[in-house]
Formats: C-alpha cells, structure tokens, sequence
C-alpha cells in the first residue's frame, strides 16, 4: 500500500479531469471530493472508484461541463435539472443552496433530478454539519436491491445522510438500504470471512453469512428485512415526485450506464430560533450516553455515527492516502 | 373477540376522557384517534393501549386540558411547546400546521417538544398523505434500546413516519428503530412461536430468534443492527435540537412515567411547483414495480409499505373494530 500526500492525489485526480474536458475549478473540487472520501476512510467510493468514474465521463454517461440548473422555486423549495453533469458536483452545490435556504427559512429543500452518481453521501452530511447545519439527504439509485418479499431487484439500496453539527465533532449518519453493499461482500469472501450477521438468501432462499453464497443468488438483504425495503421504496418516491424525475424503476440497471437519478438535499437551521448554546450541549448529552454505556464484554465501546471518521482523517492526513500501487500507478497513466 | 361499531367505540373511550376532563371535542378527537388506530389494524396502540393512557392522564403526566404553543417561528419552521398535553392531539395539531406551513413555502417544520406519546406515529403519516402532503415524522422516546455496541438501554426506539400521497391509495411507512417491539416479543411467546428472523441477544450474548429469551435480556436488536441504532441516535438528537427539549437519555425510563418527549413533523409540497399529474404518476410506476416482482416462492407478493391498510381498515369497517372482551368491559367500567 502506498501513502501519497493529499495534496499530490487531488492534483493527479484533477490533471485527469482536465484533460477529460473539466475546467480547471471544477476540475479541482470534483478530485478533492475523490480524495476527502478516502482521507475520511470511504475506500469504496474514493481514489479506488475514479476509474469507474472515468468511464462514465468517456461513455457519455457524465457530461463534464454539464452544470445544474434551477428549475423551479417555491420558497424554501427549488427543483434543479442536473443535466447528466459529474453527480458529486452538482450534490455539493445542492447542499450548498439547501443550507442558505435553510438560515434563510428555518428549513430549505433542494430536489436535484437527472443527476449522476453522487459517489459518497457522507461527503454533503459532512457539508452541512461543519456548516452548522442539519443536514439530510438521499438519492434514488439503479435497482440493485430485492425488496422484501421479492427474489429480483427493483428496488434500489438509496443511501439516506442525516448530520448533526456538533462543535466536538459532527455525528454523520450515512447508510445505504442494504444491509451489506456488493463491495462488503466482495472484500469479505477475498477475506475468506463470513458476515459477522446473515447478510441475504443462498440459492435455496436461506438467510446466510457466506458472502459468496449471496454475490451468486443476486439476493442480499434489505437493513431491517421489511424495514429498509421499505424506506428505499419511500425515499426513491420523494426523490423522484420532487424532483419529477426518475424513480429507480426507470433508471438503467448497469452501473456503468446508471444516469439520470434523484436527490433530495434537506437542511434544518438549529439556530433558526437565536443563538442558543443550549442547542450545542444536546448533542454532547446525547454522546455522554452512548460513550457511558456498558459494553456486553469488556473491552467494547458505543460509537455514535462518524465517530471513527475523525480518527481516520487525522491519521490518513498526516500519513499520507493509502493507496493501491496499481490504482495508483492506473490513474497516473491515464 | 367481541366486533363493536366503530362510532360506539369512539363515544365509550370519549365519554371516559370527558370524565377525566377532556373538552367535549378534545375527547372526541382523541377518542376518534384511538378508535382508527384500532380500525386499522394497529392494535397494540389503539383502544388496547387506552386503559395506559388513562393511567398516564391520572397519574399527571398527560394534562387534559393542555394544548400547544408556538414559541418561536422563522419562515417554514416552528417550535411548539406541548405543556404536556395529550400527544396524539397535541401531533395531529403540529402535522396539520406543517402541511399547511409546506403548502406555503414548499415545505415546512413543526418541532414539538414537552409533549407526550403520541401513540400510533402513523395516524400522522396518513394525515399528510390524505391532504396530499409528503408527510416525515418522528418521535424520540424514553430509553428502551441497546444501542449497537452496548448492552444497556440508552437509545429510543424512535418511530420514524415517511407518508406519500397516492391518488390509488398512500404509501405509509411506520417504522420503530427496534426490529420487534416489545409488544411484539410478546406476542409471538404467548404464541408459542419462534421470531421470523433474529430479534435480539440471549443471556450469552447470542443473538436469537427466541422472543422469551429477548424478554428476559432486554437486548432487542435494532433494526439493521448499527444501522438503526446510528438512525435511532440522530433522530433523537434533531428532535431534542430543534424542540429546545429533551433527548431519549433525559426521558424517565419507566413507560408510566414517560412524558416530555420530543417530536418533528415535515411536510413536503410535491405540487410545489404547480399542477403536476406526473408526479401522481411517478408513485404507481413504483408500486407496479413492486407487484411485478417475482416472489422467491409461489404465491408470495411483494407489498408496498402501507397496502394492507386499507384492507384491514375496510373490514373492520364494515364488520366492526375487533376488540378483547375484558378490554371492552374495562372501558366501559371506567
């Protein structure tokens, strides 16, 4: 594994997008946004995805100079056409503008349809909590997900973001709907491991921890069984009514040809009534809690969400992005 | 199983709260609520629950006679302060001003703190789908959980309400963060049956299908595991931050004693934008896409959240609200 500074990652990854027909700024902020999410830990959909990236640039899939557009506005609410532009783009301008509307309304919305592939969505939690916002947010994705009750996938795993600010350190919830993603259960069974909890069906239709046994049946489970099926039901339905776009029934069912998506971007302004300190210390008690309670053996320790993030930023920051020599030396030849 | 008429329901659980000092109409609302919980299907908190509400309303944790008080406003957003009223009235009120706060600004945000349960969290849901409202809310609740990672209760199960208006029919999901409730345990014990999937942790720290061996450990399993522990965490702490009002750890951990609590109630417009009969559309191209799913088994159906509603609402319709001979004579001693 080798260790590149920050710095020379971003500057690699947005050499790349230039020459792929990226101005140089945005350029700029789509490679820093690559490298946040592997500084931060999120190795799925950081430096090791840009090859992915790239192709979707080189079939058409992502327009480089494409840019949001407004489409609509109604007070705290604008619908935005992302025109097939680069999908983290337009979500962090999405947040952007949901946050002002949120200091400016108490609550602010902006519905982004016809976008791409937001690669992390922890990346606009973050967004929003360090800028003292409430920050939720979720796409719709390809059907890559069987809904309970069902053997094929029509339903997508629509990662839902919910950030809390908090001046220790904001606490950033980012799930997707399924239990384990196909690149958990990849890493896993390259392991040689087992899920450490049934992770979907085998092929006679037994819950099982064998990732392999899962990656064959195309059947990994739903969060919660019926529960997360049916929150990536409601969610994709909001993502596409709001943004009158597409919900995942209607997007193509190839990772590599997946477009024309939908986002919701909310923020909640926890100051919107004054400036109150007491607001800040209710996400400390809340931390207080879980740091205070018992493990079940010794040893162990209650995480709120995000809690490891800062560690691993820190670390990953002063040591360098770990980064694969053939991912590295793939993206220095592109 | 005794079948009584739903209005005779609903005049014998109003004229018990007119006893206890309701206003004629508050007791009609609050009756009516109870009665339609029980109508639809949600048993365990519909005329079941009433006797513990009457308990709650005794022993001064509900006050009859209160009612909610916006405290502060920006925009789209409000603070209530419930002053401890009846909480399912005291919802229904802060559901009914969001939807009209999000007819006006696209959407909008009631935060309710120093409220009390609220009882059936999808009555709201069904509130703001029929005005034909995007409706999302959710309560914290005392501390009745373990957390990921933890063996003691320190988080809520946090029911968290997503409701989409359907011209064919809402779509209404009503998820706790736990994957069975405790009412639930119970049930299937009482059964003698086995959990469908894994609920929670046995005296070893195994996790089991066993509901009486969950009783006994008080380790139920959040949904999704690390998954709704993180989303029981956040929800509770927006509830808490944007209320002004309490967290789950500052609740009183005694079912009886429980009061204070805080709730968010968010109704999106998705006619924002004008007149759009595409997106009533966009919701039955999901739902076809769920019933198109093949079954794992002959004979299996997919469902979306909130289908058998309807169902279970007209026939208890027409053949009356089932209910528990004791419970009816309890009632109708009271």
């Amino acid at each position: 594994m080798n260790r590149i500074p920050f710095a020379e990652v971003q500057a690699a990854l947005a050499s790349v997008l230039c020459n792929l027909g990226f101005a140089p700024d945005r350029a700029d902020t789509c490679a820093r946004l690559f490298a946040e999410t592997t500084r931060d830990g999120v190795y799925t959909h950081g430096i090791n995805r840009f090859a992915r990236f790239v192709v979707t640039i080189r079939n058409g899939r992502v327009i480089p100079d494409a840019e949001p557009e407004v489409t609509a506005r109604l007070g705290a609410v604008e619908r935005w056409d992302g025109h097939r532009g680069p999908g983290n783009l337009a979500a962090l301008a999405a947040m952007e503008r949901a946050i002002i509307l949120g200091r400016e309304h108490g609550v602010g919305c902006v519905a982004l349809g016809n976008t791409n592939h937001w690669m992390r969505g922890g990346t606009y939690g973050w967004q929003a909590a360090e800028a003292g916002s409430i920050g939720i947010c979720w796409t719709n994705t390809m059907p890559n997900l069987p809904p309970w009750g069902g053997a094929e996938r029509v339903i997508g795993n629509n990662p839902l973001i919910i950030a809390v600010p908090r001046p220790g350190g904001p606490v950033v919830l980012d799930m997707a709907m399924s239990q384990f993603s196909y690149g958990a259960l990849e890493s896993y069974r390259k392991r040689g491991e087992m899920l450490p909890v049934d992770g979907g069906f085998d092929a006679n239709g037994n819950l099982t921890r064998d990732p392999g046994a899962i990656e064959e049946s195309w059947r990994p489970l739903p969060a919660g069984y019926w529960k997360g099926s049916g929150l990536a039901i409601v969610l994709d339905m909001i993502a596409a009514m709001m943004t009158l776009g597409h919900a995942t029934c209607q997007i193509p069912s190839d990772p590599m040809l997946e477009t024309g998506i939908s986002q919701m971007f909310l923020a909640l302004n926890p100051g919107a009534f004054g400036p109150v300190p007491e607001v800040e210390k209710i996400a400390d008690a809340v931390v207080a809690s879980l740091h205070n309670c018992p493990p079940p053996k010794p040893g162990g320790k209650v995480r709120y969400p995000g809690e490891q993030t800062r560690h691993i930023r820190e670390e990953n920051t002063r040591l360098g992005l770990p980064v694969e020599p053939e991912v590295w030396t793939e993206i220095l030849a592109m």
